[in-house]
């Protein structure tokens, strides 16, 4: 094994994180030897070396799950030619990717970001549920009319107070969202994968046999769960029936938890009345895609998790587990 | 006078009103004589015998502060010619038209709704910082030409956490505004009319004289305040520029506490990034404003307060006051 404590430990990373982090990065190395080698080295040199990966958010650029530029296939072919790997640390929640899936099962570690944009993504399904609640996208739609058009009578909006969510998923991003729905005086659902105590902190909690029970009450359907085999096409077209009509959907969590065939019906035929999803089956999604121009759905780039604070919480999680590992 | 026990209370009220409210009135009558009078047969049969009106939302119908419809026009003459009138129970909480600044003038008693789409109206307003702040009018501009642009970089918003909200205005919206700012990790300055505590639940309390001291902290700028003589055009050219570059504003009050044509070129040049307005100097907003097609403003038509469920507690604090006034 190469791994001996003489040898320099050789962690992988962008040229940019590279730059920034170096020091940052020295100072937790210790007296351990190590060499900081960036991607774009790797890929040029053929070097195949690597014991470390940190995989910051401009490596994956504006690359999607289903559409790998260059540049990220060749940083994931030295990941996976790199025999001595042992952890890699990456800027997502989720580690659902093709590329993590098939590092874990030779034995790699792969350590997600989990918790460092949870924050944002909470706020961004929250600015969701309330735009379709508050008919922002109708309002807009006046406004780029030029036309004062209040919403009075029997075109008000309904109150959100006493309205019930049915939360899929109780992670960081999940609780996040629960402090905010609560606030607004919602009721809350919250489906789980573990056999969950019947109520957490006022929380009524069912797990994930009971979906069909609970539909029946979600005015909105809020997904916030990981991509796992009990998740993928969970929210399907029965599932949909289910709701009452007009319900509204909120997808912050991944594509594949839905059936988006199935969710385009429901909003052609009005079951579902709106709908903000940030993630679809395939992203980019298609410029064919009917989501784009439906009036009561809102669609943003699988972006929900931008913000300019993240990069520094991505690269704290990174080196403590650094530190964790030096340590060890 | 007429008002002695013995001669029946006259209380106008819309047709709508009477028909959904008779029951409940009567309840709280007791066995006080007492006579309904909608406002369509009070104008049509000229009577001007009125003690006591409840000018529910429907009333008002479409008609704005500056443009009223004949009917309201109608309607406000009863107000005025009744001699009778003790007092008046309005759908809004501000009470600044001019109606009701002569009726009180003469001695009328005038009952806002103060509170009752407090919830609601604090809702919008975090809606639309929430909107701005996530960059929705960007990304929905994007989604109607079925573009992919997630916000990476130096496009991602910035964290919301450690912003600082300088809101004007403590009454039930301003109040539970804060609680929602709070939740988001915002820090906030709140201006009060009285000379206040200096703190008040974590909360930074200043008072009016200081505004120009704190504008240079304001991220964003947030009027949830009445309309004074304090605060009418609060925020003019001068107010703005102390403000850090690309600040946003969220007006949720009334458009007099702003100097319209001030915010606009405000706008153009930047020093104010982004806009949330509800409510105008004059509404309907001109077709010919320019506010309609900036592409960083949200535009709504003074419709920041309505929800299906104000109706109901409007009429329960009428019904509240009636059985005040009833046991006086």
């Amino acid at each position: 094994m190469k791994n001996s404590e003489n040898h320099p430990v050789c962690i992988l990373l962008s040229e940019q994180a590279l730059g920034q982090h170096h020091a940052a990065i020295a100072e937790v190395m210790g007296t351990r030897p190590f060499e900081l080698l960036s991607i774009e080295s790797a890929v040029a040199s053929g070097r195949r070396d690597i014991d470390i990966a940190f995989i910051s958010r401009d490596v994956t650029g504006r690359s999607t799950k289903h559409e790998l530029a260059p540049a990220l296939q060749a940083c994931y072919t030295v990941l996976r030619e790199s025999a001595p790997l042992q952890w890699v640390h990456i800027h997502s929640a989720g580690a659902d990717r093709q590329i993590y899936l098939d590092l874990r099962a030779r034995g790699v570690q792969i350590h997600t970001s989990s918790g460092a944009n949870a924050e944002v993504v909470a706020q961004m399904a929250l600015t969701g549920l309330l735009a379709l609640a508050r008919k922002f996208p109708q309002l807009m739609a006046a406004q780029r009319e030029r036309r004062w058009a209040p919403r009075l009578g029997s075109d008000a909006p309904r109150d959100l107070a006493g309205q019930t969510v049915v939360l899929v998923g109780w992670g960081p991003i999940g609780q996040r969202i629960a402090d905010y729905l609560r606030l607004l005086g919602m009721k809350l659902i919250v489906l789980r994968h573990s056999s969950p105590e019947p109520t957490h902190d006022g929380v009524h909690m069912v797990s994930f046999k009971d979906f069909a029970t609970v539909q029946p009450q979600a005015d909105w359907l809020l997904l916030a769960c990981p991509l796992t085999d009990q998740t993928r096409h969970l929210v399907d077209a029965r599932a949909l029936a289910l709701m009452p009509r007009g319900a509204g959907l909120i997808n912050v969590a991944r594509g594949e938890v839905v059936v988006e065939a199935d969710v385009i019906d429901a909003l052609r035929s009005g079951q579902l009345g709106s709908a903000y999803l940030d993630v679809f089956e395939h992203e980019p999604l298609s410029a064919e895609s009917p989501l784009w121009t439906m009036d009561q759905v809102i669609i943003t780039p699988h972006t929900a998790g931008h913000s300019d604070g993240n990069a520094q919480r991505v690269v704290g999680m990174f080196l403590e587990n650094l530190r964790r590992w030096v340590a060890r």
